[in-house]
């Protein structure tokens, strides 16, 4: 895999952090979590199944993701 | 904090493990997230504002909890 960060997850940064440990307040760590769980939980903010507060920030961003950028965001987040 | 796993956390098990790293495939790792993404999460799926799939399974559980019970399991988590 690729030492940098995919272009399709730069979006992520600004919460998350690049290696997936946030410094904003409650803001989720995604490093180390598992691919699978990531794919699953962009997939429902893409898809509306995830709403209100936060979720909504997260949707506007992923509606703008294919499967296949989820995929590599997901694979991203779980190997750092 | 007590070193045994709290009474109100026991529904969690079956999925998540007693101590948050999951065995069962496509769980998410709950060890050691922040305990403020784990209580907004819990409260998410409580009141209906995470929906589909694993949501519905979670959302019965969640259902049962007061925000006491939601804190007292996202410090337990947090915490391992």
């Amino acid at each position: 895999q690729d030492s940098s960060i995919p272009t399709v997850a730069t979006n992520c940064v600004s919460c998350h952090s690049a290696d997936g440990n946030p410094l904003v307040a409650g803001v989720p760590i995604l490093s180390g979590q598992r691919a699978t769980y990531l794919e699953a939980a962009l997939r429902s903010y893409r898809d509306g199944r995830r709403t209100g507060g936060p979720a909504d920030v997260m949707s506007t961003y992923a509606k703008e993701l294919t499967d296949e950028d989820i995929k590599e965001i997901a694979e991203w987040f779980a190997a750092n």
